[in-house]
């Protein structure tokens, strides 16, 4: 399967707009595992549940933090490149971006 | 009447109001978590930016759904029983829950 | 319709709870209105997109501020008073607040 | 192509990418401003406070609709065309799309 890709992307490999700070990324994930199982254990230890909700509002918190850093990678990486490389792939990849921030607006 | 709560309180320990359903909101959370690991492996894997967004919604709209679902039960349990059983605590804990609600509709 | 309505809550005629702050919602809706107009003005005089989305922020933060404001004054004089009271409508008056506060956090 | 732009622009102001759906921004917003003026009327009234807050959510959502649309054609007409053009302006203009999407998310 990888030598498949390598054939099938040999010249046109695309990267993720991310890619670079892919790192950063995992470590603010795992973090974020990290508040999720303490809220599993404040919910066993029967914490009070005002507690239990400023924990859960700031794993959201966090959540929306990397969900704008990614998009705004994916906007100058990808949609941004494609319409300097004139591709017509720029308009359909802005169109799943706005879908994208739609659905962060809304969540 | 503040002896008489303490000496209440000694035997009766007060349960948070989510107590009764302490094992579906478990499960919730270990699917979260479950969900925030396979986000973990997505940028592992170098998965494509609209993907990783789509998921992260996902995980956040689940986290919303387990807040509202706590604040609901606070708001009944612990807010509602103040007020029946004519506590001075009620207007604290309507206060803390007002904070919560606003922390939540911010984040 | 006035005097049937005098006649059927003639001892418990039932103030919504924002009552004592009525002049404050209204001025303060009376400066979302404002900012509203001022929106139109901007389109109508082709202003920069970015800045009129600073300006709808402005007035989403604004109404999200007097939900909040309402939301708690339902909470303390309509759901606490009936739960207070012992009636039976406190249940009720939660579900609804309940449903409201979703919207809101998903609105 | 740079003296080519100063003297296109001498006569040519740049429209916002809104410009060909001028009027139906208008439309919406004039919208936006007679439910803002149904909400002052139901606080005269003195209406029920869950039925005001159903309102404000409305209002919130079509005003959350107008940004996305605005940010849309904001991205498409904007930042694709600088980017399209090799524009240096392309990267400042995005940052500042990012920051709005941000804002957006938050607010």
């Amino acid at each position: 399967m990888v030598s498949s890709m390598s054939d099938q992307t040999s010249d046109t490999h695309v990267h993720p707009g991310y890619m670079h700070r892919k790192d950063d990324y995992l470590r603010r994930m795992k973090r974020i595992e990290g508040q999720v199982r303490g809220i599993e254990r404040m919910i066993s230890d029967e914490t009070y549940c005002i507690d239990i909700l400023t924990q859960v509002s700031a794993v959201t918190k966090a959540l929306q933090a990397v969900s704008l850093g990614l998009l705004d990678e994916h906007l100058s990486h990808c949609v941004l490149d494609a319409a300097r490389a004139d591709s017509p792939d720029a308009d359909a990849k802005l169109r799943e971006a706005s879908d994208a921030i739609a659905r962060l607006v809304r969540s």
